[in-house]
């Protein structure tokens, strides 16, 4: 995610980081380059130039603005709520530490122990999940939360932080036979678990399934088709001026398209995605807090703008 | 559905499958060819033509974009709503296991006999939701995982999942009258099962009731109008050009009237439906996993891009 | 509800059932005859003719899409809205019968009471309900639900639907009095009861408010005053095919206005309705197989692709 | 709110009840007196007027649109949420009502006292909450509900709905320490209290916050301007048809804007309010029918189509 | 926030607080004056200027209505999301102490000791969440709501609302422990703190999630470029009134743009921000009538019409 606080016009156009223009440039370079060529073409050879004029655009520019607005509209909701859920994600982190330390006596052995395995194996949850998210390797991150029996059965798993959620559960299950923990304990923790499954299985549906392929196909065609004809629509009119005419539509358009296909997919690791491992560092040295450890890992912080 | 990295642009306008242009080729080659066919006309008899300008059809163009970008947006919510109400039966699923591990005791034989049957009939119901959904033969898939003095009564059911919703909690009453489970855990997994329930009514709402046929005509009839008078309305500014901007309004408006059909039934076969088959069978593999399973069923994998 | 499969286009002008046309076809044979008087009008007396075009037209017919499309947004709001409280309703109900059967005792006299009495409430709840709404007398649907010595008092109510939700709880509240169902149990079947009370309250919201009156006025009143001077705007540039052009923008015009129209009462008995005699039917008969009913009414089929 | 029926084409431009038009009378009659006066001195002096045409007025109509239906559907929502929040007040009243007199045991003297009191103190809620956000007196509605021992304190409280929740809660806390409900059903009961809290703040939240004023500014310039300015843009082409063109341009964008006014605030006393007097009045019936009462106050009934 | 009566239309352009333009004066007049030269350089040098028209400002149009619509939803989603969650904090803060003095025996000296902690914690708690979001010092408004031996170690925590939030969870722990509280009311009290905590998280969400970067640059470039081309395009036909044009058209779509960047941080300092210190001060008071004391701090008013 690029963080950066408000610019003013003078730098308006002189910023990179983070804009989308880079990714962009070849497409809006060759449309302005035609409008260039159908320009001096027109000069030249108007009479046998086709005929066309501006009006049919206005009429696949409402239908163009239609499919990019709802293609936008659409990446930007997932984006927003693969935020929301891992802000419902930091909620259950810190609930289920909050409770397993005010309401397990930590002054048992058996109970410290207790309330040390749920939030570590919390911590190990937030870190698992970004990492799968985002298809890197988890161990690093989470390895020194876990106990050394633990690590065989987990590697072993298809779905490290279902198995971790699992884990928690079991856990709760033997508190409970030691009737460690009230029946109300036992429900109020397992909601906690029921959530983060919920999260879990939230961002594997963002991830797992995009827009309709169809959809990105129609959209993009649409506004390539439009992009190469326009300026024999409009070089009539506005003579030299097409390639700066062309230029600017193809920055808006295509620049909307690119960001939605950013959007689309939260978890990546471009500039418009989600900072995965600064939350689940965030939350980690959080619950660290709460469990009365003094000694954290580091923030992770933004570099050139760009937090990860 | 369609399983396709991005495409780069020169690869775009080759694509077929995934693509929503075969199904209205025709559409396209007819205003096409119509609009051909008026350009020629328009040429050698312009005196005796209907004297029309492109004028109105922006008015109707604006009228248009409203039709289709509603029924788009309505089309979507429905196929993504389907997809999260999956996400939720997957929630529930996995949740479901992860309770009756945890807190049935797995040592006694009665409580593994409870813990194999609640997590298998959980799998069953996830194959009989979408063999409903799609109307297909369920049995092939759900056998395997019932006892076999279940099958008949299930058998007679008009409505399986409804049925196999059923028999779980009869199996939590019989868990309950032999105390096998505190009052609490009955509720917490009694909430489980209602919440599939959810799921199924969910479903079944979106498979049932299409979007108000009176507006399918609506936009229908408007879009086809709209194309077939079009030719008329832009033949004497384009000339020849005319057939090229008949196919591209052609193509816009029938492939996003086109795509918004297939959204709209998101349980079909066709390319731009739900998975329900692949995401059935991971469930089960999932919650095979969690039972201690180990051997699985294949996972199914998309076949020249097409996930069924 | 109009039950159909989609249509090839070529009978798709040729479809009246579920068609929004004859409702409209007054209003569009007007606007219709209305540019042909123009039109033959301007041939004959051009030069008296008022001297206007069809810029200002654009400026009005944004404004009226954008208020067509927020009245046609908020009545499908409300259509779908109606439908997603039935299908809680089903929820609802099916939940409640898995809960009585399941965790009830059967085998008792009492329980076997219990269970049939508070299916059968249900039952008659559904078609309460739906008769409620459509303002039409409930008794032949639901009398042979109810006990002979029930029927007195609900027929004094003035709320038959929340009458029947009360006596459910009373009968409960007679069960909890007997110790027949532990205090978890009630709690969760009242859960159920106040879950069926939402949707009464949500139906009789959508009933009891339509979108406020004066939008309606808004709508109608600048559809129709664009209409009607639709045709000396465009006579000049599109001479005969002035009423051609005119019908068509009615068509899209009045169209979607009439169906918002019918969208925004869900409950009516019109071709856009929801099937709420279907619907309850439906549950009917899914709620008397969980009973262990052998004989069922008839499921309500569509006549004339209309389902009631 | 306006109570009325669909009205037919004939009525629809006499109907002065319910129509926004008297309020925005005297800006349309200027907008169409100055489009007269421009089109007047266009006759007479046309070489030296201003050389405008309306392209850039649909410019800016596309602005003022995006404005005027942002604006439009923002208050909308208000206005239907603040509807559905007092549904959901309906819900708690009949649910707490039918929970009170289903599970409290009404044949002892405290419990009948119970159950009164809980039951009369939802009804003051009900209308102490409405004449809250009305501003306007509560006690003659309410006073004839409360005990006399009550009626004090309760007068000295800064937020009158929020002290009768409170003397409820206080109420169940008594019946707690008698032991007359259970733990579960001071729960259940609180749970319904909660909701109310929800209803009450949800209210507030809406008659306290109005859309940001800078955004009504924003909205009412553009629109002011754009009207002035229009009759300079089209006075070239349409002539004397200039100052109709401006009233029904006029009607349709101050019309929105001047419903959106109302609506925005969906508690007042204007036309397109909520009936809060008819709701509170009807729930206060249906609970004490649920009391058992024989004599009810009478309903609140629509004089001349407006329902207060 | 601006707290202000609605305006007539005589003062509506003389409003300065509250109003955006002095925000993007700038802009406004050098869009205006680049409108002036334009002109003024047409009249004389007319042939040599580039021959570009209003067309293709139509097609732009809609693309940039499409960003700036789509920021301002954005924005404003965010803003009434903010609104809403503290909404929500009234309802817990409120729905805790009525729960804590109902339930708790306050005639005991531990049990008051246990309510006046609880109040006042959350009394603190709302200070602490909105002095986090605007990076204020909190301490003056909550050390005199702690108890001296909690001063200490909330100091060092790092987040002090999440650390006031333990500590409540602490107080309720220790009641646990004493039996001054059943298991359901802990439960449900705990409920009320996840409920603060996913206010908390909610807030922090939208505090430090702005709207992807890149779309700020997209639009704001897009709409500069824009209007610095304006004048060119417009020149042609408007003459002299084309500065007057330009100013109307910055005005739109840069007040758009300035508003939106206000609302899509709510939690600032600006005009049209939440009224943090109001809405905490108004809670700090009714709460403190809860707990019965008898001198309050004064609320907080609007100075100049400004609530902070």
């Amino acid at each position: 995610m690029i963080v950066r606080k408000k610019t003013n016009i003078f730098k308006l156009f002189f910023i990179l980081r983070g804009s989308i223009v880079p990714k962009i440039l070849p497409q809006i370079l060759f449309v302005a380059s035609l409008g260039g060529a159908v320009a001096i073409a027109h000069r030249h050879y108007a009479p046998i130039f086709p005929n066309i004029t501006v009006a049919p655009f206005a009429l696949l520019g409402i239908a163009l603005s239609l499919f990019l607005g709802f293609r936008n509209n659409a990446s930007y909701d997932r984006w927003w709520e693969a935020r929301k859920e891992w802000g419902q994600l930091l909620v259950d982190s810190r609930s289920l530490s909050r409770q397993v330390t005010s309401y397990i006596d930590g002054d048992t052995e058996s109970g410290k122990w207790a309330q040390v395995r749920m939030i570590r194996l919390t911590i190990a949850f937030n870190h698992a999940l970004r990492h799968r998210l985002r298809k890197t390797d988890p161990w690093d991150d989470i390895s020194q939360h876990l106990e050394a029996d633990d690590i065989a059965p987990l590697k072993k798993s298809r779905n490290l932080p279902d198995a971790l959620l699992r884990m928690m559960a079991g856990k709760l299950g033997a508190c409970r036979q030691k009737n460690m923990l009230s029946e109300f304990l036992i429900q109020s923790l397992d909601d906690r678990i029921t959530s983060m499954a919920g999260v879990q299985a939230a961002c594997e549906r963002i991830e797992s399934t995009p827009l309709p392929f169809a959809y990105s196909l129609l959209v993009q065609r649409t506004a390539y088709l439009y992009c190469f004809i326009l300026p024999f629509g409009i070089v009539a009119s506005q003579g030299f001026a097409t390639p700066l005419f062309c230029a600017i539509v193809a920055y808006a358009f295509f620049g909307l398209d690119a960001l939605s296909d950013e959007l689309e997919e939260p978890f990546g690791h471009s500039a418009n995605n989600l900072p995965l491992a600064a939350m689940a560092r965030a939350t980690e040295i959080n619950l660290l807090e709460i469990l009365g450890e003094e000694i954290f890992p580091e923030p992770i912080l933004p570099i050139k703008h760009l937090l990860e």
